[in-house]
């Protein structure tokens, strides 16, 4: 098969470095343009790691420039910066996978959650790139808003059981994620000693992944609940997921018939770790049951699943590619 | 006032070391008689940390030696091997502060989750060692049963709410939890490199101490859904509990209402964390509402407050004085 | 013995953090004022941990003021502005510790290293605030300055060997420290990110302590040899000494005999660890020989025996008190 | 090219699941034969993270069968075990890459410090297998000793240096090490409460690696000094080398005219991190100067480079196919 052009546009990151460890090793993409937001570097400069792995030039972000050299672009870029760029792209007739929140959610619930959006027209037609969910409308898309970290996990989890759910009962989510999915931004939060030894909740019920949740499982707001833990850790993601349920059923055998023929998709008799997810696309998902709750735990790479890899899978999936081409399913273990 | 004579039994594990710093620096208690399985060694040999600090003889455990030589003894042994140790120290007149779970729970339920029980007698007047609920009755008792790491935080954190809330609805805790509540103890899950990075469930829905928490709230075991978690991270424990309630009301207000006069109890206005409470006896209790469910997260040392410091409370209440003589309350930060 | 009243100035920082800590615990001093540089807040909003514990106002640091409320001071101050405060409260008439590094080179070394000198006349007059080389001078002295953290681990462990010391070979130092030496400033290499599961040698051969512990040596500054290693750690250092030798001798009991009266120096018979001294004032060393050549590892506190809880050492010599008074020697252990 | 049949006899441990994992991808060796010491288990059992990826029998360990199956086979067991193993497979003319120390030293010194050796003939005939220094040699070998980790790190730091050192100066390796080079194995030393937060030095100056350092740089045993230190991270490895040397010469160029053309070495100009080689063959080295003493940091994955993806390279040369061929470059950065 001849090989098929992409770029990353925000290279700087966690989640463009892991696009481009990827890509570098993938058997039909070739890398042919990186960039961040100032440009004048390389990625062995940007990224000491990839010394004699694989170096080249790194531009300033250029919408035409990158629709010149790539088929598909994929965008590690904050929301807000990522449909700047996503909308010139488009129009230059370029496949977009963007890893930012801009084109996730209903135009309501996004300006509600984020600010105003200067790409409405695009923010229609984009497909919310959970592959298990989404796969047939992921393969025609153009434009594919990537699902967030926690969503991804939580998504997974709660969704083979919605319809033995109780109507009007909370759907809890208590996650716990690694400190890679706040970025490479410095913040009091993110100082070592301030996480060393330490676990506390962020944002508790008020963190802009619930509405995202939500949104793709079809329930309202006010039926999740979210509350997300940072822990010092960095990578990797839990959703303990809470869910009352009406009627007596097999929940392991409706979890494994849902995910049946999902390559990345593992359903475990033990609860879930991170570890044994680091570095991979896997969601390794576990669920055992009290009396009328289900616990559904989670577990993904929050850099990979959550980010990157979950990226891959959507770019394979929209060039006519198998789904699993070179995505990473080796754990980071031990 | 003069001194009065307590004995530790059980001294080579973590909680027997954090109950001899505590009491090497108490301005009442004189450490009289320390004791472990084996005897014929020092403290300082045991815990090189405590190498010009507090080095005394540790013995081989003898109820009636240490009747003799203690008004009061702490028993910080497995369960089973403590009722055997407690027995006869009530009956030579001591006062006994057990760490185990040997006098926690109401005989059908202790047998059913733990193993037969050898002194009814007794149990029948221990008292649960949790201050804020039962401090009257600990003050009169002879035997205090200590609480469970998971009950206290959990208690603690739901006990203010109870009245409020939903009948028939489940009540919620996810716990993260460090490793030292595991004990010294070598398994393939206290392994660093198992635990390093990594994170998960154990014992989900089946934990011993569920029914700890349900008898203690007045719940039925049904009601009680909890789930712990292993957090790469040595002392320190958050529950975060979710539940249900029926109407209007202010949880800030409730929560500070009921612990206003307890000196170890801290209601706080960001979520809490691990590092704040480490090494002392607080417990940090943070509430948020959406919708009808709560989130309450209570931060304990699993150490300390899950064990030692409140053991040393129940023997400071136990002995006529002040509950927080001696009981640390500066935080291992940073 | 009546109060002694003391402050701080600098309490936003971990070393003035433990400073409050030590001081509302000790038997004599009195915390009669707290400051930072700009004020306006108290101490349990900027450490909440001392929530219930020690809250009393923080001001906006002023020496004058200062001067009038506090027999000493103690600087918890970035070195340059230390010397700008020291200056105007040595006037009023006030002792200070400084824990900075401006008063504890030469002149010359100092301006090479670090800056210019803004107040020379009490440099003269400074005194290197090592207590077991330097405690008559210290007991006599005004203004001392507390050493630096890497300098306490290599000095202690170095100092009892100097005598046997081949003349003309390198003393090497590789020295191993957790992140809080850093303090709270944020910066890519406090990144919990890229401080986990990772260890770097930083500034080698050329880190500003380097000469700090030859003057204090009475080394030149190219016989010492110092290569500090940051470790995923929160707090403690082990200094890893190499220094060759010229003729037998027992070199544990040289180290015993040069510390038999000390009371915070612990010679030790297996390999010293962090935690051990962990938030004490205790220095663990541990020798070995092989050949000409001796191993000497050497640990500390970083932000206790390498600042705060030297500087209240310091404190109770300067202001006529036992040396060990409310100095901490009970570790974080586990 | 026609695939190469191989097998991995001690599947159990770290070092046999990175060969698994490796040889799953490799593009010629097929894995044809795993064992350890009981059988009757699968990889997935054994280690979960290769769920869905790479799952098959566990033999109860059989040189014989092996051979059957096998052109190739390593041995990932611990010492002594495995030469009971390599003799009868050298036998049934098999190649092994033995990770054990059983041929890594001569007779005299492997007696000295592991036990009696069964397996003389083939002690005589083993190459080393540290490619760099010995690339001709292993390519033409039947039974290759994969090095240890340490003196992987050391010597390949120290070795362009030799020529240039002052006689009769001590070479000091201070070396910092993961916690996944002790294995799985159950020890007080691996318990996560000992580990983390904590650091210490083990077997200091007398280390089972030091004498294989000495040997294969041909230096006497009493020239090397090796201090390791026990670090809380999983994986990685530093060495910090301090060699005095005898002119002015140029140390950057000297390291790059001596690895100028092999593909597994990375000079670099800031001092060395863990990160950027876990997870790969890499090793990256740091030189600087200062008078007559050379500090030389050089960091590997002590898994890795330091045991498994080394042998892979063995193999991969043993076999007549490019040393690079399958070897993991890409870190597991962040």
């Amino acid at each position: 098969m001849s090989a098929i052009n992409v770029g990353i546009i925000g290279v700087s990151g966690y989640t463009g470095l892991e696009l481009v460890k990827m890509i570098h090793t993938h058997p039909v993409f070739e890398l042919s343009y990186v960039a961040n937001s100032e440009g004048g570097t390389t990625l062995a400069t940007l990224h000491p790691s990839l010394a004699k792995v694989c170096d080249m030039q790194v531009h300033k972000a250029d919408p035409k420039e990158a629709s010149k050299l790539c088929e598909l672009v994929f965008l590690a870029l904050p929301h807000k910066t990522a449909m700047a760029v996503a909308k010139p792209l488009i129009e230059y007739g370029v496949k977009v996978v963007d890893l930012s929140a801009d084109y996730r959610l209903e135009l309501d619930t996004y300006e509600a959650y984020y600010t105003k959006h200067t790409d409405k027209e695009n923010l229609k037609n984009a497909v919310y790139g959970l592959p298990e969910l989404f796969k047939e409308a992921i393969k025609k898309a153009s434009l594919v808003a990537n699902p967030g970290c926690f969503p991804t996990s939580a998504i997974l989890g709660a969704y083979p059981f919605l319809k033995y759910r109780k109507a009007d009962t909370p759907l809890i989510v208590d996650a716990k994620t690694g400190v890679s999915g706040a970025g490479k931004k410095l913040s009091e939060t993110t100082h070592f000693v301030h996480v060393n030894d330490n676990l506390f909740a962020y944002n508790p019920l008020s963190h802009r992944h619930a509405p995202e949740i939500a949104e793709k499982l079809s329930l309202s707001k006010e039926e999740v609940h979210f509350v997300p833990h940072l822990c010092p850790i960095t990578r990797g993601m839990i959703s303990s997921i809470y869910m009352q349920v009406k009627e007596e059923f097999d929940e392991k055998k409706v979890l494994e018939e849902c995910y049946k023929d999902e390559p990345f998709i593992r359903i475990v008799k033990q609860p879930v770790d991170m570890k044994n997810v680091a570095g991979t696309n896997f969601c390794d998902i576990f669920v055992k049951r009290q009396g009328d709750l289900l616990f559904i735990s989670s577990a993904i790479d929050n850099l990979q699943r959550g980010a990157s890899s979950q990226a891959l899978v959507n770019a394979n999936l929209m060039m006519g590619l198998n789904e699993d081409l070179g995505v990473p399913r080796i754990a980071y273990v031990p």
